[in-house]
């Protein structure tokens, strides 16, 4: 059985392009697939400083373990205030004074800033070599590790320079969730409550069912892991269409409007999950007052993120300036056009993408609404 | 007629990929077609410090009568130390304080420097906008600008940092040639050899015949522009088939084995042309030492270099330590094995792949040969 086989045989999900393998990675079949997929090729691997400190001396045994030029373990700062293209240069410097080739491969092991960064990287250097994501957090699990997105922000714009460039392979190990605090399983909660929103209703059911057990209870444990896969599966059905995004309505971009500048202009005190799941919270509450989405939906919604104790409001939104000028930035984002998503019902959404429909007054109605909610 | 087939009909080459167009930029068709080309999107024109100074008033005008939010025109230092992810950040923060989006277009007007910077920075922003390339230097025009190549310098690294970025149109216009300095002029008929020794004989014959036209008399005249356009499809059809890569061993590569290291230990005092010219006469010598190319055909290019006034020598190739490490470099850029291409007669070329058949005995016999020669 080649390399690949092996790869594809444990495989959670699947995407077109690269395989998805959930595999304990730090010893047993997971370590044998990755390796094996690697080949004789030079790797570096990247990892966070929290998963330096924790998962260290096992990722350090496995670069040794790999047939790389490079048996060292590289780790990055991963603040949102260091996801820079100084960053990127010090990684590319790193991997040049290694004589590093074309034929390498970034191993990237961390969250999603850290991805973000190992990705452009890789992305950049020589004009492109191979990556392998392995998201750490439950978010990087279902989000940032099985897109093809990567990018660094310029000043105190998210993700300004970035690139689509595919990985070559993903690897999910729950074990990395069992040491994540609460706030980062809330994170990841937001943005598969987010995803079950516009496109999967059974999968807002099963979170509703199942979600406290990956923020409470055994996050390794089987129910645990097939919520996980559930959200993967979906994401990756919901992106691969649209890898590149030449679509420019996008359903996956529901709570990510204003939320890249709840997380700036809160100076990254507001994580990204948090700011989505405030944004969303905020846009369903838009299409209840346009007569979209029915009270009953959002209050189902806001019940359940209550319950998780995932944040669902800030001060900023009763600023109707702060709201318009964020408005502002995700239209020139989209190609000039609002594109903005709201579900129709849970399971569902439609695209707003006439600015003149969002006036001052729904918006400040939903502020309202929002507040006292 | 649309306005693609009012740029087509212009067309002087053209890729599969996008439109080459040879016109007069600054008045008459060619503006029209641009003009056309970009329609309402927004659009900014970035230029380099000569041809801002030279063209300023025309390109600013141009700038004006594009339906654009930024009715300037930019320059960029274009010194081989500012072509660095600095500037391209620069370049994106700009580009974002004007709200610019993804449908916007990079314009850059100027020589490789500029269209390397220009094109990375309009490669990454917002994961990727459109980009016009208007090469301004005879080097620009039968090379950079027709590529699909964008990168900057890493530290001495040479373009490390990187993409495979294809613009949406490139325009010719031999008025930019009028002003250039004689040394700009070699330079690009370095690179107009290099490729008529991997491929083209004919033009090596027509640079023979009248590339002292383009150095010393009308640029502009119809030999002149015939010459370059030969020039120009000849790189297209050697680039086309093997755009982003894939294929390690790539002729075009000729001339580019040691220069990346010769232009930047003379900290780029060297020019890429003359660098060029220098590491492809030198591996010309390799060749005849390696019985792989005759004496005769080595006299008769180094006397069209000699005759064009082009360097084809430099102290650093005396030293076997600066070659064997620019070696190395060069065989990790193209992914652990050499892929060096050594035209077996004028118009073809052969790899060679190992790096053992350059043994010290050979480089040091070139060497000396080179020397003297």
């Amino acid at each position: 059985m080649s390399a690949f086989e092996q790869i594809c045989r444990l495989s959670a999900a699947k995407s077109n392009t690269f395989p998805v393998i959930r595999a304990d990675l730090l010893a047993g079949p997971g370590k044998v697939a990755l390796m094996n997929f690697i080949g004789d090729r030079p790797a570096m691997v990247f990892a966070s400083p929290t998963v330096s400190r924790i998962f260290g001396d096992e990722l350090r045994d496995l670069a040794m373990q790999l047939r790389s030029w490079n048996n060292e373990l590289i780790t990055i700062q991963t603040t949102e205030q260091n996801k820079t293209l100084q960053t990127v240069e010090a990684i590319l410097t790193k991997a040049q004074s290694r004589y590093f080739g074309r034929n390498g491969v970034f191993i990237g092991v961390g969250g999603g800033v850290l991805l973000d960064i190992v990705g452009l990287a890789a992305g950049l250097f020589r004009r492109g070599v191979a990556q392998v994501r392995i998201g750490t957090t439950l978010l990087a699990q279902v989000d940032a590790a099985i897109g093809i997105k990567s990018g660094v922000n310029v000043g105190k714009a998210k993700n300004l320079a970035g690139l689509f460039s595919p990985p070559e392979l993903v690897v999910t190990d729950g074990r990395f969730l069992s040491t994540l605090p609460q706030r980062h399983i809330r994170c990841g909660l937001a943005e598969m409550i987010k995803l079950a929103l516009v496109r999967d209703e059974a999968l807002f059911t099963a979170i509703e069912t199942d979600g406290h057990q990956l923020l409470l209870e055994s996050r390794n444990s089987e129910t645990s892991q097939r919520l996980v896969d559930q959200a993967i599966r979906g994401m990756i059905g919901e992106l691969e269409p649209n890898a590149y995004e030449t679509e420019l309505q996008r359903v996956v971009d529901f709570g990510h409007t204003i939320s890249p500048r709840l997380e700036s202009d809160t100076n990254f005190q507001l994580h990204h999950g948090e700011a989505v799941a405030i944004d969303l919270v905020y846009f369903c509450i838009v299409g209840q007052v346009l007569g979209m989405l029915k009270q009953d939906a959002v209050l189902r919604i806001v019940a359940l993120l209550d319950r998780l104790g995932i944040p669902r409001w800030h001060e900023l939104l009763a600023n109707l300036d702060f709201i318009a000028s964020a408005l502002d930035a995700a239209q020139a984002h989209r190609g000039g056009q609002l594109h903005l998503p709201i579900p129709t019902r849970i399971g569902a959404a439609q695209f707003v993408s006439d600015r003149r429909n969002l006036t001052g007054i729904v918006l400040k109605e939903a502020s309202e609404i929002g507040r006292v909610l």
